[in-house]
């Protein structure tokens, strides 16, 4: 078998075997296949397609490409949480606490942010001493003894992934829907995934900005996941705005704390309730998505959920203290209320806009290795369909250094759109 | 400006400006574009095409990522003749004299063989001491005093190209019609041409297997041809089988000497008479092609094109007794004629398997560096359309090796195809 043979095939839109984009991603991993031949391969795929069957082989390729974590015995089913990535997405922090506090153990292992879309890594280390190195020992330890756990990578997980996606992004092949199909689902794999929930988002804070292409993405990455004898459930959700209030590390993981006490802005309330109700009919302990939200809903009631937590927190080395007292997190020396310059109804908060101002501020990174500082951000206290009078509080920013609050400023404005009449909210999910 | 960005754009099926090509073909060219940027590109130029413009970009600025020649000044009108390769086209070794001997000078850089298509230089080199590696000054100097010159490229001409093109035969971008195209001008360019006369073969033994795509290419050549301010002629000729009688590089060599003298297969002799006219009209020496053709006639018929031929060789160290004494050309150890295994018309002679017949006896050369034998070959005595009898000599091996002659026998024997009914000869021009 020859690489260029394997190149020439697809770029004849013919359909590949599954010895085939395994002999040639095997060979990408170990470096006998070159990049350059990668990349026209990655461009040809990108022009030509792929079937949902040469979308699985290279998914299933990839996620053999190194190392996997296996949990059978550790856990009944293996379930994991995934979200495409968005701004304001602190997700993962409230419902994975509220599936554990349900009985369904849950390890994740997350990713730093990179760009607009925050991480959630970076958002529990708000918290001091938490520990996102854990090792794989450690991972499987905690997440026998405690049911929760939430860390980064320590395995070399499908690293076939991670090279051929630095290479797409220099050669203009990222946007391909089996190359990011079988990206996301690769490494859920390789971490040992047997269900998942997948949270594709749409609009313009999201990779996919139309709920075509989202719809999609999603469907064939069920398609493949199945394909893989995996059990998967796509939602589509709204990231036209960001979602809840919070944006920036600790203002995140403040919201999705108090969350957890029954105190949260409804949208994000809703879309956790709704993910978690997913997951725990997924990992089997629901019934069916009323049961499981009903099991949701009273973990918060109960307090159970926040107890997971700190569980969480604690086992990870982080100051437990933080959960009970959210006014311990790191502060921004300069908050300042920004009102609303007229009166109307708000038709735009444009996500990817906001994301940019936050990282701006210093809540992400623009290169892989730029310091976080967790205290920025912003509150978004009016949001699409909200009626606003002049003068009103806006939205909030946190800063620590008033250039750069000025310049949020004027960002976060130009994100927002008003109209003189009348505008619905945005839904939450898409179908 | 980003490589990135110009890939998209390709990609997108968006036309590229001309500054973008060039800043592509530069940075490529100085390595400050990575190949795997520049194959990810060539697949998106395969997929997407190229129009006419972008192509024309893509010569010119290829042509002047190296040396280039400048012959203005030495000639009147620099005019050269290129042909796609094929087997047993020795057509410049003829034609070159021709056209010198009627008074328009040619110079010409040409090249080594490499797979089943043979080399002129090689051919040339059949001549013991002829030098096909002069340096610019005695190019240009040849050409000014005795207006012939026929070597091997002294410049680094359309570095570009060659690069792309060694990167190309390992992406699966080789059979681009753009990519193609710009490749023959750009060199042709570099060496400075002002008039260039295209054979572009079509046939089994080419690399254009079918007269559309041939034609296709043609009309590509010319366009950008033109549209980059030179004067181009394409001619469609056949390579179904080889041309003339004689494969092998020595034997081509005396079958071009021969022609000189007025004793050359009917094919060959009407094949250079076409291209001379041609090469004569776009020289401006002739005003039409029936006075060019009868400008070539005579000047074979006066022995001014042999003596021209004979200044070439002298010039370039060769032994000029072998012009005129052709019985001193190496001749093979074993030579063996063939008879027809049967009665019937020819209908086939398969040029790619009679040129990659004659690579196995040693006259081509399968790796680079392979070394050539001069003496073997073959004579093709009959072709398509010829009439013959069971027993009568169908062609000749000259091998010098029996376990290569006899590989080659069986090989030159699955090239014939034989008929029953009557088989019209194959046309030596397209259109």
């Amino acid at each position: 078998m020859r690489a260029v043979d394997i190149i020439i095939k697809k770029r004849d839109k013919k359909e590949l075997t599954s010895q085939e984009i395994e002999f040639f991603i095997q060979g990408f991993t170990n470096g006998d296949i070159p990049d350059y031949q990668a990349s026209s391969f990655a461009m040809a795929i990108f022009l030509n397609g792929m079937t949902h069957l040469e979308t699985t082989a290279l998914t299933l390729a990839m996620a053999k490409s190194g190392q996997t974590l296996d949990l059978s015995g550790i856990v009944k089913i293996a379930v994991d949480k995934h979200s495409s990535g968005g701004v304001g997405d602190k997700t993962s922090i409230s419902v994975m606490p509220i599936v554990a506090a349900c009985g369904l153990p849950v390890g994740k292992m997350s990713g730093h942010g990179l760009g607009f879309s925050g991480g959630t890594l970076d958002k529990l280390e708000s918290i001091p001493g938490f520990r996102a190195d854990l090792s794989t020992d450690e991972f499987k330890m905690q997440l026998k003894e405690k049911g929760i756990v939430l860390t980064g990578q320590s395995l070399d997980l499908a690293p076939a992934d991670g090279k051929l996606y630095a290479l797409r992004d220099v050669t203009g092949t990222v946007p391909s829907m089996p190359l990011i199909a079988s990206s996301i689902i690769s490494k859920k794999i390789a971490a040992g995934a047997q269900a998942i929930v997948l949270d594709v988002k749409v609009g313009l804070g999201a990779f996919m900005q139309t709920l075509d292409e989202a719809r999609e993405l999603a469907d064939l990455m069920v398609s493949i996941g199945n394909l893989a004898g995996r059990k998967i459930t796509a939602l589509l959700s709204d990231m036209n705005q960001p979602l809840g209030c919070a944006v920036g590390n600790a203002l995140e993981t403040v919201e999705a704390i108090e969350l957890l006490r029954g105190r949260a802005p409804k949208d994000y309330y809703e879309h956790c309730m709704h993910v978690a109700a997913h997951v725990l009919v997924l990992g089997e302990r629901a019934k069916d998505l009323s049961e499981g939200r009903a099991m949701a809903e009273k973990s918060i009631a109960d307090g159970d959920a926040l107890e997971k937590l700190r569980v969480l927190v604690q086992a990870q080395s982080g100051d437990a203290e933080y959960v009970d007292d959210t006014s311990k997190f790191a502060r921004a020396k300069y908050v300042e209320v920004v009102p609303a310059p007229r009166s109307g109804f708000i038709s735009q908060v444009h996500a990817r806009l906001v994301g940019e101002a936050a990282v701006a501020l210093g809540a992400g990174r623009a290169k892989k290795d730029d310091a976080i500082d967790y205290a920025v951000g912003f509150l978004i206290h009016k949001k699409v369909g909200d009626k606003v009078e002049a003068g009103e509080p806006l939205f909030e920013i946190h800063a620590n250094d008033e250039a750069k609050l000025a310049d949020a400023r004027a960002a976060v404005l130009l994100a927002y759109a008003f109209s003189s009449e009348f505008v619905p909210p945005l839904p939450l999910f898409y179908e």
